[in-house]
């Protein structure tokens, strides 16, 4: 294991105990004195004038402190564009519209109040579907949007796609449609908004960008940012749902203060299905190219966003489909066109790996349809095309490390490709392209850290890095361990509190593990050129040559000259004029903003994987069952190759519910499955009977001990390497999500195949 | 005032919002699910050898997880001497020796599971009294204490008192006694001991010590003190009783350990009069002498101390008496002898002012004797013999600001020293001299801040200096936003876990603002540094020009130059290679270790303070009434002069209540007033009616500021001033306290004066 005393072993998650044991702390478990609950009133209508509110028959309800409308809580905007009340006054324009909200001393009286309160709708026409909201005629749902088309579109364009097209040899092409979903996290949304001396406010939130929330909650609630602190307890998954702030947050902190207590709104399960954020669904038509021998010679997609009612990140995920589109593969001519259209549905927010996912769904299936035009092997062909290390993409991502070949050798290899098959029964392989080096979203992709080593050799790691579940402030730990030469058990991380710890722009773009990690070394770097300059005269040695293992600091010229780190932190503590023994990290990577043209190298490295699955397909019912799965990721580095597992465990269930199970199921912007019984995510039995998971490790220059951020990759592939499967189990194509066993079988008889 | 924005302003505690709200979480409020409760059964007996310990009827009682006694739980001793085992296996030397405990579901299963344990105990004969102790054939507590006497006592000699005395034109002596009082927390003690991954210890705790009791948990209970994390909820008060680590701690971890929960043990208010320490009751033999003109010529003390049946901190109070006797005035002959004898009391632990209290209690009384038998004004005598700056005092103390001289005339002034009295009536003066600038107990006496400036101006303090409700973070926080010119609501401070704050020695010695703010100091100026760097290019100037106001880094010299100091902080963060803006400081004062001749400045500045009162003694009843009280104090600069009152507010209470009220009485060792009803701490009601607070500012050149510490000095003069306004007003001398209506009504009896 290539020297390391930490990095690359496998070891549990640090917050594993007390998850496991029931002690860690959530939000839900939060508690303060005087503390009142909120709740929401949300919309009858999908589409409606509001004529009046007339809240008093709330306040009779014993207990209750407040009741807020649009009338009396005036606020900015929120969303991506800033066309979000965080109350509605005179319209609303999906289910999930807040109209007013209560503040009382039970959730009960709460609820009890939202249903006394009567509000005198004037239903309007309502669309549901983003083709019908651009038709003439349609119900318009913002000035600023004609047509309900979104003035945030993506045009990108490298070569000439249309050209390339019509002078390939080659050439596939279809319609892609992916559905609604949402993140499932096991913890429901809540907020926890208290103010306090000078009418600061602290905010207790799951959120997953404590320090872009002190900007946007001042902004729209008019709280001066620095009066405001973001504490974070334990995350119970956020899969990028968090990285907005929505109605309820603004909602909680109104209500403290009209009320001048602490107010606490909490979602029931039925509410975060209903009210949380979707994965932004769309209809993509792609077409794509390649010459005699296989190379790609084209790709053009143009695709159609259901928005819903408001924006908020749902309305960007373009971007990162395009990241897929235009840099799996080597493809010189592509064409990207893309934009969002208002209906009066449920809107979208992130959701791990964007619009790649979806992106990769057409992508990789018309891959597929190419090589088999063209005569090749699907694995022969995906790697005459694959990127290497040293090019550079249409979006000008310069490739440094690439392990996507071995990624995908090793799929196909253990999946059996080529292999024998029993009777409907199918392999399926789809590659994935992602950053993993971080991704330039804001002016800074940075992450602080700082570092301080104790008496003892206890090392605490106090960063803005949030964790989410993804297993980060294990790495961090493992990395800050490993720089130092202590045992695991010695470090611990501190990133619950935007007092303590320094800023960081937020988990999102699989980027933590990269640049937290980053940020760790530099502040351990920052200890050990304090730790030698100490520890060398007390031991005869140059600083130059002491290294740390082993909890102590040793001349690497003359082992037997050594000393206990912490002994050389009590010598520098416990004298005259002593100090203690602090360092400081700033990592901001070397990746560059994107400009109006979408090209700049928006992530220091990217991260490749191939998926490679065996399913069997019931002609008689559709179903489908996936019996082996190999995951290849090429990772740069497993710091800790169990909790990488555990990741594509995760991301392998999460993807097969995209694939397989999961959706939304609206009736005219109705949701109609608020509960797990009828959404349907994966159970551990529904999971592959043979998992295998590869890691490919590139040792990446610019990562953290050679390690790229893989927290998205793992559910990027395999809608298409499923669908994919499927067409070579039974030779139909799925390009609708997601493959039920009733879709599936609707195909199968439109194909004449079921039974 | 001076130039200052903030310093000098009288603030709010910023603490205060939080708990007068009812929002502040202290540790009764911590629940952590899985948690368990722990209970401890103790001695029924003052002195017995345990026969037989039968746990095993407590664990039938429905939901009790442990039962644990000395066979089982194994430890190392605690205590000062390290006499104290944590669990009493073959005998108990007091009423509040811990035999057994238990962890159960709720504390009442864990109090009858206690209820149920069978201690056969064989009876052994007890001594209450330390002169009985010290008698041939008292019972023997200790086999490293011959007859009971503590090896570790005090013998400091500084010219020849017995000679100088001899020659003194006048002399003054008595044998003065004090009497057990305890601290009277208004939060009981609690303790939450919390096992995580890989046997890490998280001790949740309202120790006033938190980096020292890593080092003691560690030794005592044998987890490695690099796994050991402390963490502080908002403290309810400490005043010196949570400088040790008890025997209620070791066991909420021993319960935790053997359960695998985690296991609270909080105490009743009767455990907490009952179990707690006290302060170290003495009997004190004191003589004095002047010279015709009143100069003091010497002082000689002698002082046996109850110890208790185990060492802490009480043993070591005749070092901060000696402080006073050997240092308030100009005195160039002292003789001081003190030692501590083993009882079957109640142990003694640190308490506001330590020993000086108690010796000032005599000191000051000797002083006015000494002044009527000179035929010289008591106010005139002390001033003649006032300590002055620049002066050295007989344990090598090296006086630097010294406003005693201010303190006296302000306090005499005010209370109309030699002005008109009505019948019964009297006045008395009492001076206190006191460590100011820190106390050298340890081989660090230090402080460390690491401040953190955001995006917004927001400036958290991260420390290791401990709030237990003296108004230290205030002054903090006061302190830092005065270095960077910021709003006092946009500074935290944050010191509540071992794993964030830096190192600090704990709370004690009156050392928090004065060191605490000092670190502050040191880590605002690196700050300051980074960011006139950084602001100097962006406004032209030069960085040497460069101020902190009103939120702006302003040219001193063109004022039309400046910028916000929170757009620096960002200019720094987002750009290529960003950084973050922290500093840091560790503040050691250089003071000295006193070396075995009790000799070596031991602070770095010193408090002086005067008190002044005006007492009605009723004949009839002894009851004596405080009309007027004035407190005079040195406080080098009045940081936040409400703060401040507030602090001498509290011991004035707290110190009227040791002089005239509150007593701990105990029957052969059992305790019989256990709770407020019994044991009377003063009410609003009866404090005086009339109370002048001043502060001479004294602009200490090694201060925060110029501030010295105060927190103690408020309690110290107390008892003596009232004396001598009884001397005053009905012509006796009261040496014993307290001085309850009984006490004093038989004195007068004595002296026929009672009606």
């Amino acid at each position: 294991m290539s020297g390391f005393a930490c990095v690359g072993r496998k070891v549990h998650k640090i917050d594993a105990f007390d998850k496991v044991t029931g002690r860690a702390v959530y939000g839900h478990d939060l508690r303060i004195p005087g503390m009142l609950h909120g709740r929401i009133l949300r919309s009858a209508h999908a589409h409606a004038r509001i004529a009046e509110i007339d809240a008093r028959p709330a306040l009779g309800v014993p207990g209750v402190h407040a009741v807020i409308t649009a009338a009396d809580a005036k606020t900015g905007n929120i969303g991506f564009l800033q066309d979000h009340p965080v109350l509605k006054g005179d319209r609303v324009r999906s289910f999930r519209d807040e109209v007013a909200a209560v503040a009382a001393s039970s959730e009960e009286a709460a609820e009890e109040a939202c249903s006394r309160i009567i509000v005198k709708y004037e239903p309007l026409p309502a669309v549901f579907d983003p083709f019908e909201a651009m038709a003439p005629g349609a119900p318009q749902l913002h000035d600023s949007a004609p047509a309900n088309i979104i003035k945030f579109g993506y045009d990108f364009n490298e070569g000439d796609a249309d050209k390339a097209l019509e002078s390939s040899a080659f050439t596939a092409e279809g319609t892609f449609r992916t559905h609604y979903v949402t993140h499932c996290c096991m913890e429901t949304c809540f907020a926890l908004a208290v103010f306090g001396r000078g009418g600061s406010l602290t905010f207790h939130s799951s959120t997953q960008i404590p320090y872009l929330m002190q900007n946007t909650l001042s902004r729209v609630t008019g709280v001066p940012a620095w009066k405001i602190r973001i504490r974070q307890p334990v995350i119970g998954g956020a899969f990028g749902s968090k990285l907005d702030v929505y109605p309820y947050e603004i909602i909680a902190i109104l209500l403290a203060q009209r009320t001048g207590r602490p107010v606490k709104i909490t979602y029931t399960r039925e509410e975060e299905f209903r009210c949380t954020p979707t994965r932004q669904p769309m209809v993509i038509r792609m077409s794509a190219g390649c010459d005699r021998e296989g190379k790609l010679t084209a790709r053009k997609a143009e695709a159609v966003l259901d928005n819903g009612a408001y924006t908020s990140w749902g309305i960007t995920t373009p971007h990162i489909m395009l990241t897929g589109i235009s840099s799996l593969y080597k493809v010189p001519n592509v064409s990207f066109k893309a934009f969002s259209v208002y209906t009066n549905n449920a809107y979208a927010s992130a959701f791990r790996g964007y619009g790649n996912p979806q992106g990769t769904f057409a992508n990789e299936q018309l891959i597929d349809e190419l090589a088999l035009k063209a005569g090749i092997d699907p694995v022969e062909f995906r790697l005459r095309n694959a990127n290497t290390p040293g090019s550079v993409t249409p979006q000008r991502f310069r490739i440094t490390t690439c392990g996507l070949s071995e990624c995908i050798r090793k799929a196909a290899e253990r999946i059996g490709f080529g292999g024998p098959k029993a009777a409907n029964e199918g392999v399926g392989i789809a590659c994935m392209f992602h950053v993993g080096g971080g991704g330039r979203v804001y002016k800074s992709d940075g992450c602080g850290v700082i570092a301080k080593l104790d008496d003892f050799g206890r090392l605490s790691l106090m960063t803005g890095a949030t964790e989410i579940g993804t297993g980060s402030d294990t790495a961090m730990a493992m990395i800050g361990a490993e720089c130092l030469g202590l045992p695991l058990d010695a470090v611990s991380v501190i990133n619950d509190d935007t007092d303590v710890g320094p800023w960081d722009v937020g988990i999102h773009a699989s980027r933590m593990t990269f640049i937290g990690g980053n940020a760790v070394i530099m502040a351990c770097e920052d200890i050990k050129d304090q730790l030698r300059e100490h520890a060398a005269p007390m031991i005869g040695s140059d600083p130059k040559n002491l290294e740390f293992r082993d909890s102590k600091i040793i001349d690497c010229m003359n082992p037997d000259r050594n000393i206990e780190i912490s002994r050389v932190v009590r010598a520098v503590h416990f004298r005259e004029k002593g100090r203690m023994i602090v360092g400081k990290g700033f990592y901001d990577p070397p990746n560059e903003f994107q400009g109006k043209d979408f090209r700049g190298n928006v992530s220091s490295t990217y991260a490749f994987a191939a998926h490679a699955v065996r399913v069997r397909v019931d002609p008689s019912t559709g179903k489908i069952a996936v019996l082996k799965f190999v995951a290849a990721h090429d990772v740069g580095r497993a710091i800790n190759p169990l909790g990488l597992e555990g990741q594509v465990h995760g991301a392998i269930a999460q993807g097969l519910g995209f694939a397989l199970s999961e959706q939304l199921v609206y009736d005219k912007g109705r949701l109609l499955n608020d509960n797990f019984t009828d959404y349907k995510m994966l159970l551990a039995r529904d999971m592959p009977a043979e998992i295998e998971i590869h890691f490919i490790e590139t040792d990446d220059p610019e990562g953290p001990f050679g390690a790229k951020g893989v927290s998205e990759a793992g559910i990027i592939p395999i809608p298409a390497a499923v669908a994919n499967a499927v067409a070579d189990a039974v030779g139909i194509r799925i390009r609708t999500l997601p493959m039920t066993p009733e879709n599936v079988h609707s195909a199968l008889k439109a194909a004449g195949k079921a039974t």
